[in-house]
């Protein structure tokens, strides 16, 4: 399985203390050794780090971790594959632009015999399910509003839908955000958390780091955290429930809703996850 | 004046050298301050830097200074922008997907009263004349040829008619790949070099570093490098002709064609590049 992380906030904010315990977990703490992606929202722009390596060791990471980039929404991703090769066109977050925004989605899961017919407005590069189905999320979304960005409750209602009809596949946990806000559908495994006033000391659960939030927050900030799993030992994470979509704004939740999928479509196979 | 830098070869070699002095130009020996980027493709991977500050300056920078990633075509830009403001969605290079291929663009270079109709296949992220270049060149290439990729020579025909079009418009020097070849445009300014055996030093003009190619390359080696201005002092750099295409794959130029442009529209007006 592969591990995701996101943030949503009410002002730009750096995931350098998360980063710190996530990026562990890929070939120090835990086995997500197979490549690593960050991809952060300035404004209308995007910065998209992406490596191979496992994060633990990898360059571009230890830049990450150092260098504060402050954003309202944040996707990463560590990659534990057991089936696609480890490149760097299958490494997470992907990128696509729609209506004049870039999009960052992330995946975790595995998604059996997803093979919808692509019409061209968005192919994948690489090899991945999770690829795929991001193609095929956004070239729906197209196909149904045209060239008009909806808006945002309708187009969460279409993110409903067509989430179910990728769930039918297989696990399909994912971070999806156009910069504007942060999308987190929980097939069956995913937390969260929301930092705001009054702050207090958070301690990660993969390296002996405390933060005293309480030093380098204004009263005003308020922070979404979406995880695979927990990533402090002294917060209370929110476990999501299974189908269940997930809008983040601002730092909270917006609204949210079902996605029971139908019965899932043969055995498990990982791939892009 | 923005400034140009690509590099294609016929193995995947690092940019550390030419990168050295072309990153002093932003902000050390030259006035290019308003961010800077650079695209590494690796296979069907393209990795993107982007950094709003002064690439002489920039920690991502350092990074890409110090770790050599090996790629067979680069792509890096620094910009002086005259109009349009310093921001992430407005640093080159950009990148769009075309036929489950990355695309990177970047352009030096002023377009007057070049607004296109642009039917949402692809769309500007930013403001600046470059991205909507850009999007027009792709949205132009997909609806000549629709969904399937046409053979090089075609595709390089094209390009030659479309830019033939960009260029009434003013100055469009350019860079392109999708990471099997790099074409360059040469509007008024652009050099290239080919390095090959018997390989020899080398010494940059912006920074005091020679390099003794013999020494870090085998004899079957071959780099093209492309810069806006010549980056060493001791090579014999060509410089290309005003309104030319040119077509480099595995470090050798394939082909080249005129682009006489039309008349160009209107007086010169800094935005993009």
């Amino acid at each position: 399985m592969c591990q995701l992380l996101g943030m949503n906030c009410n002002v730009p904010t750096d995931i350098c203390f998360s980063f710190t315990g996530f990026r562990a977990r890929g070939g120090l703490t835990d086995v997500h050794r197979d490549g690593w992606g960050i991809a952060f929202f300035e404004g209308r722009g995007a910065r998209l780090f992406l490596d191979p390596q496992p994060s633990a060791q990898s360059p571009i990471a230890e830049l990450v971790h150092n260098y504060p980039i402050r954003s309202r929404n944040v996707i990463a991703h560590i990659r534990k594959a057991t089936q696609g090769q480890v490149s760097l066109e299958n490494t997470h977050p992907f990128m696509r632009e729609l209506w004049g925004r870039h999009w960052i989605f992330a995946h975790n899961g595995n998604l059996l015999d997803f093979d919808p017919p692509l019409d061209g407005l968005y192919l994948p590069v690489g090899n991945t399910d999770s690829e795929r189905a991001f193609c095929w999320l956004l070239q729906s979304l197209r196909r149904r509003f045209g060239q008009t960005p909806p808006p945002p409750e309708a187009l969460f209602q279409a993110l409903l839908e067509l989430t179910r009809e990728v769930g039918r596949h297989g696990e399909c946990n994912y971070l999806l955000s156009n910069g504007e806000r942060l999308f987190a559908h929980c097939s069956n495994q995913l937390t969260y958390l929301i930092r705001q006033a009054p702050f207090r000391k958070a301690h990660l659960k993969d390296q002996d780091v405390t933060v005293d939030f309480a030093d380098i927050t204004t009263p005003d900030d308020r922070v979404a955290v979406i995880a695979t799993q927990p990533l402090t030992d002294d917060e209370h994470w929110i476990t999501l429930p299974p189908g269940s979509l997930w809008w983040f704004e601002n730092g909270q939740v917006i609204s949210h809703g079902e996605t029971v999928p139908g019965p899932v479509k043969g055995a498990c196979r990982q791939n892009g996850g």
